[in-house]
């Protein structure tokens, strides 16, 4: 191991899985990718790093990145009162939020705790994912549903997003899903598919680059969605990563579970943009 | 690391922590008494092996084990109302523990589906913990409330269990909080102080062996209460040990997320019982 994946004072070798963690439909992927630590995050590992920290930056900065955010699990919201409940969950006004567009939302608590921060995407009037960060929002939305009378449904679908990103991103997404995909504009999305494996491409991501997010609806196909990928992006020195904390603190990203926490409320942290 | 901590095809080393991961009370305890691994639970570190695993097992059955199981993170429930909702997010008919008693209950959904399986102690009338398994049943918890015209209050207190299991642990008890504590009946509990450090006893565990746990109500003086308890049980061999999945398979104990999760009801994985 790096010492770049050493943290002071703590050894990572002591770190263990356990079987209640899930893997991702990319996980082998990552593994033979050479993936050189992963954390755990809603229940799952998550890859962090393949190569020096700064190495990755640039990579970032320069070409293309891949990373599996697989555990970033949505939580899909359906039926007659979608648009209702998911609304009432988000101080966000979703009325502004068109179908196949996406929203950057809080989902907040009944004293305004940040609850979650999760890219929304709406798929349908009533038809709604949530790509969560590090908390069971899945609980949190059937447990406000339980006594509101409002008749939706509230499940955890097959989907598991990948990032894609950088400034070679564009020719790689081109190369894979057509002219098409390069018209969206930030935080839209279309349903497609790539040699039949169904997908949702998304102008998304955590990283302050430009970048796109393709969510895999059918976690039997990983390996090969992730095998195209790779060879799209072979010209442009596509290389899988972790995240890049270096560049989201550059970007002002915030980190659900860091820096902001159910403590703390959108005011708190230079969220009220999120607040209608 | 021993082979024991490696499992199939999977190199421990590259499960990393991440800063969202918190530290339990009794961490530096943990690591200064040799931890060979953790993993992660309810977004916290959970220590799972100092020694071999069967020499833990039988350190389990001959003598007494000392388990860090802060992230048994609580759930408390006050307020006027705190009954009537405790008694609504579990099947188990609560008008049936008394305070100073505690209950292994479910948490279920409005489907039946297991959220959890806590162990439940009432501390007041309206006064409840929950010693979580690993998903958020806070947000639960908190959601279910929010439409429920119920007045009550909903949070994580600071609170860390720990357990002493296996024969020994009676006079490692004994010598801590005197003959009282042996008069608990299982799943009863006292409050009380050791040298000013304020905590529960209960007479429960997840070994399948007699034993105890001692809920810190101070994070703070996690390191006195470690030491107090080592000092104590010098006499009857005690070791510092991670779960025995040995042990507590052959008592029948299930472990949420792998041997029952959201998808079953307590009726598809024997615990019917839990249901009145």
């Amino acid at each position: 191991m790096g010492e770049s994946v050493t943290q002071a004072g703590f050894d990572i070798a002591t770190v263990q899985r356990g079987a209640r963690l899930r893997r991702s439909p990319f996980f082998d992927a990552t593994r033979r990718a050479g993936c050189r630590g992963y954390t755990v995050y809603n229940h799952m590992f998550l890859p962090i790093q393949y190569d020096d920290m700064e190495q990755e930056y640039w990579t970032l900065l320069n070409d293309v990145t891949v990373w599996d955010v697989s555990v970033e699990r949505q939580v899909e919201i359906t039926g007659p009162d979608a648009f209702a409940l998911t609304n009432l969950l988000t101080p966000r006004d979703l009325t502004k939020c068109r179908v196949g567009q996406g929203k950057y939302v809080a989902i907040t608590a009944e004293d305004g705790g940040i609850i979650n921060d999760p890219v929304l995407l709406r798929l349908g009037e009533n038809h709604f994912w949530l790509a969560l960060a590090d908390s069971d929002v899945l609980l949190w939305a059937r447990g406000v549903a339980y006594n509101s009378g409002m008749d939706v449904e509230i499940t955890e679908p097959d989907v598991s997003p990948l990032q894609i990103q950088g400034p070679k991103s564009k020719p790689v997404v081109q190369a894979l899903f057509g002219e098409r995909v390069l018209q969206l504009p930030y935080y839209y999305f279309l349903e497609t598919e790539l040699d039949g494996i169904p997908v949702v491409v998304t102008r998304t991501g955590w990283s302050g680059e430009v970048g796109y997010e393709i969510y895999l609806r059918d976690g039997s196909r990983g390996d090969q969605l992730w095998d195209r990928v790779m060879e799209a992006g072979k010209p442009y020195n596509i290389a899988p990563t972790g995240p890049s904390d270096i560049r989201r603190i550059e970007a002002g990203i915030l980190n659900h579970g860091i820096d902001m926490t159910l403590e703390d409320t959108p005011y708190h942290v230079g969220l009220e943009w999120l607040v209608n």
